[in-house]
């Protein structure tokens, strides 16, 4: 069986922790030497040999620096030799940008898709792992050559739902019409009711959220919904919950960017009772508060490196 | 200004013409010469000369031969010099199998997007169009060296609601929730309200309808759909409504396949008045009745293609 | 070694069952589901893990359908980690369509050759398997990306043609000046004289045949074609054959593709006594005439597929 | 109009001279500078400014160093912006090495076909012109990025023809199985029967030709080749027809190779009385002898290069 | 003539604007919308119509976030329709990591090159125009299907030292061995001597300084260099001139990084008397002191692009 | 563990059987048929089973035959199944023609580095090794796909020299400001002092020779130089060095080329007192004369192809 070694850029150090100490002895701890100059240049050096190895890279397109952090180690590795490439992309940037809706918008979650499709093939083929998409399609933005694999956190919305709702009778909700379908299939899974939120335009920009489904009243309301980023959004869905008589509101989401002040706006709004999210944003990690759970999604990825095939 | 000239598979000759008579004198109309072998060949022949001339090549996807007939036909104008090709893809088959739920299913829409991609490219380009796809990022799924416009009937949808509507309020329906989103943007944009269906499992496959909002009660329910296929999803919404006191129901879709006996199926129903929808489908075009109203893409696909551009 | 797995499409299933029962315990037998949809959809799915084994997918391009099945199970191959991937054509449709000769003329041979060559390589690489090519060039019409094998059935001809003479002296003859060197080459192998026939056109499309080589008076003569279609040229070389004093006709054939009533067509001519072809397209199988005996080259494809190269 | 302008390889100048001749104004002669070093390497330098011309480069792969020269010239004409490329190959060496038949055999026709199909492409596109291809196939072993295009000099051939009888009756011949199609072919469109010639193997390499049609004596037999290259094969075929009673044999050939003493020893057989070739291979040009007529391809070239499109 | 329009990336609007001021009507000011987002995504749109236009995007790639602004910016005006792209990248960072000299380092000059050949081509063809490369090689980095461009700022390195010397004699002189070949090129061109610095190294990381000719004493020296980062190596160098004697010191460099507090350094050191850079890199322009002068690269650039071919 | 054989083309059939040695059972000695057609055409055939193995191909782009033959070698073992394919090009020609200097030169070491590029990938992918390129950066001209790996022969040279020496003190030496880098980190490794030579231009092509340092009187010179091609620049900076008073001349090259009478021109001058080359051309081994003195790079090549991954 070849050899396995695993890489993260420098922001996702922490997950690759967390998969090293899932493996055992089966995975290699990829070592890395990274230096910064003072023109804004940086200087990466793949330290440990990959040379017919299957090497696993980790790392979020969260900024343009580790986007292009993840680039070039992954042309490192690939001419150094490695047998395979697999990276792992948890949160997968740019993923609300996923068309034009005016004339000359860039697509960015294609232009990304984009920009990793054009690595050389290594010997066994490159992979692309990403974990709850904004938008399902994105998977087939890559090109024909890489093959992408989309992994659904179900099972961790599911779980996290259950520990929150402690064996009481709840309804899982959406942020707005974008998520129904998603927030329908699960609770579908979950055996409860879904309820929805849909946003009517008063005038320009201003919209009047709608709550739909009577059947809040005097009940936990779960809200999920894939991302939180500055929170507005929810926060304004969680009020039109409240106002239709919900008796307690909490949040799963699978990426918690919490961009600026976010969690703290969440906070300070008190209308959310609790938040359970995963590592998938290392934003999250940054976070201390007895509201907010994270919980990792290292062994997700560990089964789906495991498979010998995507689906 | 380079010479434009439209060729059709055989059973899209019909949008062709219409394209042709909205065109004048700028555009020629192409040759073609097709015959069938006995032993399941097809010989295929362009009599007109495409050198250094804009081909624009209309064919659906909607079945095995057209879809090869479509790509048979621009490997030849390829081939012949033509200085760019424009492929007219009115209904783009298989975009409902735009993703795996399954292991091993085969993504459809991406193998189709694949295989139009990898067309050697004209001096000029290639570029695709089409209209109202069932999923937003199939555009995308198309590989990065060719340039996908997708068109959206928003107009015609407007048109043909404000058309069945006749000055009587109404109500803008969605047969899913996977439409939630665009029935909620064409509601906003007619400044009418939104009506959804959601459903809910009740065991195994078996799905309990649930018309939301009250608001449909002694009012005309228009349902827009991108297509209608056997038209059994269409008649369930449409009970739901009309179960929810809907004075009258109306229909619009943009992809009017009605497979097999599909139309008659939704006549006998008795539930729906009228059913409005566009040629993009060569099946739209059999019927013969007065329930449906069939109107022309025409004019949209003769605009898109006055672009120099495509957003 | 890694794990070989066969899939066939649906008309090839008897080939791969063929070829199965001679592989022994060396082959998986792929499953795939296959249902087809009112509007002329097609599903499918791999039920087997293909991941890191080696793919074989029999298929011929015998009309549209199956093209583009073939085309669509091996994208999913591919997309599902197959190591490597063999495509056997045992039938390769539009072989004669190997040439313009007319302006405008689609070289469907090469359309094919280009959609096969258009598939994303796997690990190990895209292999194309092709029997007794209408043109031999047709096997460099691939793209430099994958790598074509011709396989010649010449073993199969000279035992048919040793079967059919059992033991009395014959001639092997052609059908038309394109096959001339091929039988001169059979011929030769067999040490048996050649006959050949030419043909000179007397007026627009009208043609007169001439049976050269006096030596077929009061022989055994046994036409060789690569395939036989309508059967219309066979009827046509076989009367010159007769005219010129044969005393029985034979024929062999690797492609009996019998378009239409072809066999009836041949059989009725009373010209022929006996055929013998391979099983390279279905269509042979569906004739239950002792006057036709149909021998299989599953063998063939065996024997190649244990080849660790292609000559 | 684009500027267009024309180089050569150092072989071909005497053909860009022709071609020159007759396009009067529409083309510039292109101006190299070459020179060639003492350790073997050649220096190439694009005198003239070719960005936004379309580029006309004429040059046949007759050895190594013009192979590479033309693909030297190309990759530079590329690089300094031409606007097309049409490289003009009047013979296409390794075009009788076109299969392999035995286990690793190279097949040069392809790895040349590979070689240019590899130049990246102008902003219209890259073509090939070539002329009698020893089989007609290896215009589509180009890769599909690039237009080939086979030009037939039969309009040459049947000129030759009838100038070489001079009113008298005559038989066209081949020298063997390979062109017997062709042959009749043209035959038919002279209205005069065909002639061929076939090889029975008596033991190992040792043949037996066997010419067929009596109707070859006291006759004007023409035997027409593709190319010449050391003359053998056709000095056997010509004694075949003269051993069956013919009057006088002349030959029409396309290419006039005449590798090493060729020319000298088909003179020195004494049976054939006069030869036409084209001046696709500069050898032709180097033999100044009564018996040897050249005649120029300029003009089909030239009519090709006018055309917006090939078929 | 196809209509030209000039875009930059956020940094480089000042050479923008430089360039429009030199086109007069010729050119276009192409507009952007760019926004960015509170997680870190930008949002960018081009306002301008690009379609059937030449487009021309300046940009360097001088931090993480302009590399892929001008990624994304190129991919939407090739998305867009633009005729032909050329990318202007003043300055290209990770010039000076151009190869590995250890084991496993990344080389960035490569991968940033490759990234910017990904790009799919427009109509015209990609190109990127690039000033006084660090190492000239880099020009070839780029892949084939994309036409680099190197300019030579050699006139305006000529005219500043002319100014400087303002008529007294001078001695040009590197920082280094690597640019050794390039002074001495320069040097020759204006009929001056040249002086070198060598480093001898004395132990582990310390060099010793080796200023040779011993004609710099009371002279004016005029260093060289193609950038200067952090100023380091060239107050190093300057130490040994002032040290052989020379009489004033000033210095000319192509590219004004001026990392950190670099300009500072140089200017505390006391050494050199007067810089003179281009405004190739944006920092150049943020320092407001007597001794350094910046020179626009505007006309080269102007000049470069007037050009229809590239050498 | 694959296995592994070697291929050489005509010239390098002395370093393959170098290398075969070194390698003892791990290496099979691959078979190859050519032969020479008396056109120019070449017959290359692959006797041994390359399939499934890693195959290693060693010739030099000496010339244009062998250049091709590289190629064709390349394309069959590609062709035949080859695992993995290794191609070490011990000299590359063409290095010095690395840029253009004047508008239009072809850049012929960008076009060799493209034609190899251009071959289809092997499973494990295809890689180049190089030894000593005359610019670093050629390295990377090689298209993003193909692993290139560039050899240092610093461990030769430091041996010849000291060899050269025998424990008395010297001097390296430079023949141009071209490699004033190279021989300035050689001296360093060494401990020795540098020398170095410069040229000013008097007038036109006229150059005089500044031989640097003092330090060469009464001392031993050893001169490096990447490569002797007709030696004419290596005795001008030779005459320098013995007119600065130099004790001895020794020379150390790693590509003895000699072109012409390039050897015997160097001994005549009576300047130099010795050379030691290495066996990267074929030419070194012509050379039969005590002044010169041969040392493989076997070794060099067999550690490198021990490795499983690049540098």
């Amino acid at each position: 069986m070849p050899h396995r070694i695993v890489f993260a850029t420098q922001h996702y150090q922490y997950l690759k922790d967390r998969i090293l100490s899932l493996c055992g002895d089966q995975c290699e701890n990829g070592k890395l030497e990274i230096r910064d100059f003072p023109d804004g240049e940086h200087y990466h050096r793949i330290l440990s040999n990959v040379g017919n190895k299957e090497v696993v890279l980790i790392g979020g397109t969260i900024d343009d620096q580790e986007t292009l952090e993840l680039y070039d180690l992954a042309s490192g590795a690939i001419q150094l030799g490695a047998l395979s490439l697999t990276i792992v992309i948890p949160f997968f940037g740019y993923s609300t940008m996923e068309r034009a809706v005016k004339y000359g918008e860039i697509v960015k979650a294609k232009t990304r898709a984009v920009l990793f499709s054009s690595l050389p093939n290594t010997s066994r083929g490159n992979r692309i792992v990403m974990i709850d998409l904004h938008v399902d399609g994105i998977t087939w933005y890559f090109e024909s050559g890489i093959r992408p694999m989309h992994l659904y956190a179900k099972d961790f919305v599911k779980e996290a739902a259950l520990e929150m709702a402690a064996g009481r009778p709840f309804v899982l909700a959406s942020t707005d019409a974008g998520r129904a379908k998603w927030v329908e299939s699960l609770a579908n899974d979950l055996h409860v009711p879904a309820a929805f939120v849909f946003k009517r335009r008063i005038s320009g920009d201003e919209t009047a959220i709608t709550a739909i489904s009577a059947d809040v009243k005097d009940k936990i309301v779960i809200i999920y919904d894939d991302m939180i980023r500055t929170g507005g959004s929810l926060i304004h869905a969680a009020e039109s919950y409240r106002d239709a008589g919900a008796a307690e509101i909490c949040v799963i989401t699978t990426h918690g960017i919490f961009a600026g002040n976010g969690f703290q706006k969440i906070k300070n709004s008190g209308i959310i009772k609790r938040i359970i999210c995963t590592d998938t944003h290392p934003n999250a990690l940054l976070i201390k508060d007895d509201m907010l759970q994270v919980k990792s999604v290292a062994q997700l990825i560990v089964d789906a490196l495991a498979l010998e095939t995507f689906s």
